[in-house]
C-alpha cells in the first residue's frame, strides 16, 4: 500500500490490473522511450477492395482470437449498432475472454451485459456508463475496470500500456479501400475524433460502414493506409441515437444563477480578452454559461479564439457569428455541428491525442482558457469525482475532465450544491477524478469558491458586484446543514475500477458495493 | 556477391551503407514486426507557445547534435530556402557529420556541396539531383548515396531502417504552437505530402515559417501534435522556384506523335472505361496524353475516378470539368493545384506514405489504373533507368516512379527513342530503376513495344488502327542503328550510390565514373 499525492490509499499490485505507479502530481510523470508501433502490413494492387461480406467474415479476416484486444470508439453513442454487431458475432463463433477497448458504451449496449456472464467479454478498459458500470459495481466482473480519460487513452496505446489487436470502427461512409469519413451518410457524426488512435496503433483495422462509397471517398478523416479490412452493413446506427436534435440551455432558476455565477467569473478573469478559448460542453448549464459569456463578448467587443471538445450547435452559431474563430471538434454532438464540421473549414477535426494526451507535443487543451465542468462531488481540497455516484456505484466515465482541467488556466467547476438531498461538496470525494491542483473554482448557486491556490484570481474578482464569493469551508458547512447527515458508501474491500491520471498513474481506486 | 532477380551482381556488404538484402522480386519481400515509434515526448500547459527565436535557437532546442539524421522535405522545390538556412547554420554552430534525408534535393541546394567538403555532412540518403549527383559520381563523397522512392522512403522510417533525429518542417503557414499548414502564405506550395513521415516520426519536429497565423491556423496538415519547436524566419522560399507558372503540352510534333500513341494504347486498354485512374505528372508528353485523353474521354462519354501523384493545373481543369471525381495530391506542381488543394474538398492531400508505401494497408499507387512515365533508359527486359544519365552520373531521384509502376494495372514508359544521339532504349540499362516485371508498354514514336508478360494487353491492342506495335528485338534494333555504336560508361568498382527497390532490397548499386 502506497498514499499518494491525493491522499489515497491504493495497492502497489492489482489483480488483473497489475503493477500500480502511484499518483504524483498533475504534471510529475514523464515518458520515457518510444511509442509503440502497430504491426507493419503489406498491402500490393493484388488487393483493390478490402471488403469483406460480413462481420463473422470481418473478424475472421481480423485473426481475432479469444484473449485479445478489441476497439470502439463512441461517436455513435447511444444509437451505436457497431459494439452489439461485432460481440454478438464473437459469441457466435465462440471466441471468449475479450478485453474491450471502447472510447466509451452506453445504455444502447447493454447487451455487453450478457456477453460478460458468459465469458466473451472479460475486461473491460473504458468508461461504463449506466448498467454495466452498475453490473461492475456489484461485482459483476472478475477484473477490475480500466477508466481512463480522453487524453489517457491515446497515451496508453501510445506508451504501450495497452495493445489494440483489432479495431472496429464504426464508419458513416467508407470505399471499399478503407478511406472513412465521418460527416457523409445515413449515419454521420462528424468528427471521428476518437478512433484515430486506433486507427493508428491496431494491429488490425476493420471498417464498418452502411454507405460505401466510390474510391476515394472524401473527404478523409481516417485514410486506407490504415483500414486492413471493410465491411458493409445494412446500418451501423439508429441516427437518433447518434445525435441529439438540439442542445439546449437550461430554463432552471437555480442553474441560471449558477451559471450566470460562472459567467461573471469568467468575464473578471484576466483571461476574458480577445482570443479567449473555451470548452462548455453540452450539458444544461455549461450551455446557458456560453448563453451569458455571448452577451458579455457582444457588449464588450470580444472575440474568441476558439472553441473545443464536444461541439454544439451552439458553439456553431458562435463560429458563424464571428465570436470563436475556430472550432476543434472531437465529437460532434448534434446535427448543426455534424454539418458545420462537413462544410466549414474553420472547424477543425481533432482526434483525441491532438484534443487532450499528455504525452505528444501538446494537446489542445494546454492551449485552453477557460473550461466549465461538472462533477458528481467536490471535496474541500478541491479534489472532483465524475465516476462514482452518491452510493459509490461506478456509473460515469472520465470523458476529457481530467484534460482539461489540467490544461486550462481557469477550470470551473458549475454545479448545483445539492443533487435532490445529496451534498456535492464534501469532505473528502469517494473518488477522486481529478485531483483540485488543477481545478481553480467552484459554482455552486451560493456564489464563487476560489481555489486558496490561485490567489490571482481570488485577488481579480474579489469585490465584482453581485459575484458572492464563498470560502470552501462555509460552503462545505452549509452542503453539510442542507443535506443532513448521509450514509457513507459502504463497500467491500474488493477492487473493481482503477482510476487512472491521465498520465497512467492511478489516482483512485473504486471498490465493490456491500448489497 | 549474389545475383539478384534483375542479374545484377551486387556485394552481400556494402561499406557506408551495411547488410544488403538483395532483390528478389517485385512483390517478394514481406514485413515482420511493428512499426519503430518516435520518442514520447511531453507537453503541458506550461509551454503555449513553442517558437524560438532563430534557427540557430531551433537547433539548440532540438538537441541536434555531430552525427545525427536530419530530414527536409522538398515541396518548396527549387525555391526552398530552409535546407541551406538549416544546414549554414549547423556549420557555424560546429556540428558535423550529419545524415542528410531530404526528399529531394534541387540546383538551389548547390550549397550542400561546400557542406559535403567540409565535413557538416557525410551522408545522404535521398535523391542528388543535379550537382550534388555530380560530385557523388566523381567520387565525393566516403559512403553512397542510398535512393528510395516517394513509397520506399517511408517503408525505411517505419520500418526502422531509417531513424530520423530532427526533421525540418518547411512550413508555408504556421501557428505558435505548430500547427502547419501548405496552402496558405507566401510561400504556400499546397500539398505537404512527403513532411508527414517526418513529422510521424522524427524524434524532434521543428516548424519553419514565413507566416505565423494566430492559433489554431487551419486547414491543418501536420498537428500541433507532431512539431517540437516552432521557428519564424523571414521567408522559407522564393515564390519563383515553389510554383511553376503553368505546366505545357508539348508542341513538339515527335513528342506529340508518341502521346498519341500512348493515349491510343491506354484507349484500347481494357481499363479505358468509367472510373478509370491515372497518373502523369508534370512533363510534357505525360500532359499531352492527358490531352488526348480528354478528348477521348469526352467522345466516348467516359468519367474518370481519380487523377494521382503531382498535381498540375491540367489535372485541377479535368477536377472542375467532371472528367475526373478527385484529385489525390502529394505535391502541387502550380498556382492552380495550390489554389485548388485550399478550395476544392475533393482535390485531397495525400502523404508519401498514401500515395506509395507498399508496406500499410495499401498504398493509392495501388489503385491506380495507367501511369505514364520516363526513364532515361530501358532495356530489352523492360527494365527502366531513371537514376542515371547515359554517361552513367547519378543525376535523378527516383521519385514514385517504382511505385507507381508497380501498382498501376497499365504502367507506360512514353519517350522517343533517342534523346540528341543517345539511345533510350539497350540492351541492358546501366542502373535498374524500375524491373521490366512491373512495366507493361514502351511507346516511341515507332510505336508501341508490349511486354510480352502482358498477352492480355497485346490482344487488347492488336489491330487498332493507326497504332503500330512494335516487338522489343525491333525497337532495341532500330535503337541501335539510329545511334551508332555508343561508349560503354566506364567506372571505378567503387560503389557511390544504391538504388534501393520499394521494399528495401537494394535492385542496383551505382559506381564511381572513371576520370
Amino acid at each position: 500500500m502506497t498514499i499518494n499525492a491525493v491522499k489515497r490509499e491504493i495497492p502497489d499490485y492489482i489483480e488483473g490490473y497489475g503493477k500500480v505507479r502511484h499518483y504524483q502530481g498533475a504534471f510529475a510523470r514523464k515518458p520515457e522511450g518510444a511509442i509503440a508501433g502497430a504491426k507493419l502490413r503489406c498491402f500490393n494492387n493484388d488487393v483493390t477492395d478490402k471488403r469483406v461480406s460480413s462481420i463473422k467474415e470481418a473478424i475472421k479476416a481480423s485473426g481475432l482470437k479469444s484473449g485479445m484486444t478489441v476497439s470502439f470508439h463512441h461517436h455513435l453513442r447511444n444509437g451505436d449498432y457497431v459494439v452489439n454487431m461485432v460481440l454478438d458475432a464473437c459469441a457466435e463463433m465462440g471466441i471468449k475472454e475479450l478485453t474491450l477497448f471502447p472510447t466509451a458504451l452506453f445504455g444502447v449496449h447493454k447487451k455487453v451485459i450478457d456477453h460478460i456472464k458468459s465469458g466473451v467479454v472479460t475486461k473491460i478498459m473504458g468508461s461504463v456508463n449506466g448498467p454495466i458500470g452498475q453490473l461492475v459495481s456489484e461485482g459483476g466482473m472478475q477484473v477490475p475496470v480500466v477508466l481512463r480519460s480522453h487524453g489517457g487513452r491515446p497515451r496508453a496505446v501510445m506508451a504501450g500500456d495497452v495493445h489494440i489487436d483489432v479495431a472496429f470502427i464504426a464508419a458513416p461512409t467508407a470505399d471499399k479501400y478503407g478511406n472513412i469519413c465521418g460527416t457523409l451518410g445515413k449515419s454521420a457524426c462528424g468528427s471521428l475524433g476518437y478512433a484515430f488512435t486506433d486507427a493508428d496503433y491496431a494491429d488490425k483495422v476493420v471498417a464498418v460502414t452502411d454507405n460505401l462509397v466510390d474510391f476515394p471517398a472524401s473527404p478523409v478523416s481516417i485514410p486506407q493506409t490504415k483500414a486492413d479490412i471493410v465491411v458493409e452493413v445494412p446500418s451501423i446506427g439508429d441516427p437518433a441515437g447518434i445525435v441529439s436534435g438540439t442542445t439546449k440551455v437550461t430554463r432552471d432558476p437555480l442553474r441560471l444563477l449558477i451559471s450566470r455565477y460562472a459567467s461573471q467569473l469568467i468575464e473578471a478573469s484576466p483571461y476574458f480578452k480577445d482570443g479567449i478559448s473555451f470548452q462548455t460542453g453540452a450539458g444544461g448549464i455549461p450551455l446557458a454559461v456560453t448563453a451569458f459569456m455571448k452577451e458579455a463578448m457582444l457588449k464588450k467587443g470580444i472575440k474568441g479564439g476558439f472553441g473545443l471538445g464536444g461541439i454544439t450547435g451552439y458553439f456553431v452559431e458562435l463560429l458563424k457569428e464571428g465570436l470563436v474563430g475556430k472550432l476543434m471538434d472531437v465529437q460532434s454532438f448534434d446535427l448543426d455541428a455534424v454539418r458545420s464540421i462537413g462544410e466549414n473549414p474553420n472547424h477543425i477535426e481533432i482526434s483525441a491525442d491532438w484534443y487532450a494526451n499528455p504525452w505528444n507535443c501538446g494537446a489542445a487543451v494546454n492551449m485552453l482558457d477557460v473550461v466549465i465542468l461538472g462533477a458528481t462531488e467536490v471535496d474541500t481540497d478541491f479534489n472532483a469525482n465524475v465516476n462514482t455516484e452518491a452510493d459509490g456505484a461506478l456509473l460515469h466515465g472520465t470523458g476529457g475532465h481530467q484534460d482539461t482541467a489540467a490544461g486550462a488556466k481557469l477550470t470551473i467547476i458549475a454545479q448545483p450544491l445539492l443533487r435532490g438531498r445529496i451534498p456535492c461538496v464534501t469532505d473528502s470525494v469517494y473518488n477522486v477524478t481529478t485531483p483540485g491542483e488543477v481545478i481553480d473554482a467552484i459554482v455552486t448557486e451560493y456564489g464563487v469558491t476560489i481555489n486558496p491556490r490561485r490567489k490571482d484570481l481570488l485577488d481579480a474578482v474579489s469585490g465584482v458586484k453581485d459575484l458572492p464569493l464563498v470560502p470552501m469551508e462555509e460552503l462545505a458547512a452549509h452542503a453539510k446543514k442542507m443535506s443532513g447527515p448521509t450514509d457513507p458508501v459502504r463497500t467491500t474491500d474488493r477492487i473493481i475500477g482503477v482510476v487512472e491520471w491521465r498520465d497512467g498513474t492511478v489516482i483512485d481506486v473504486v471498490r465493490q458495493l456491500k448489497k
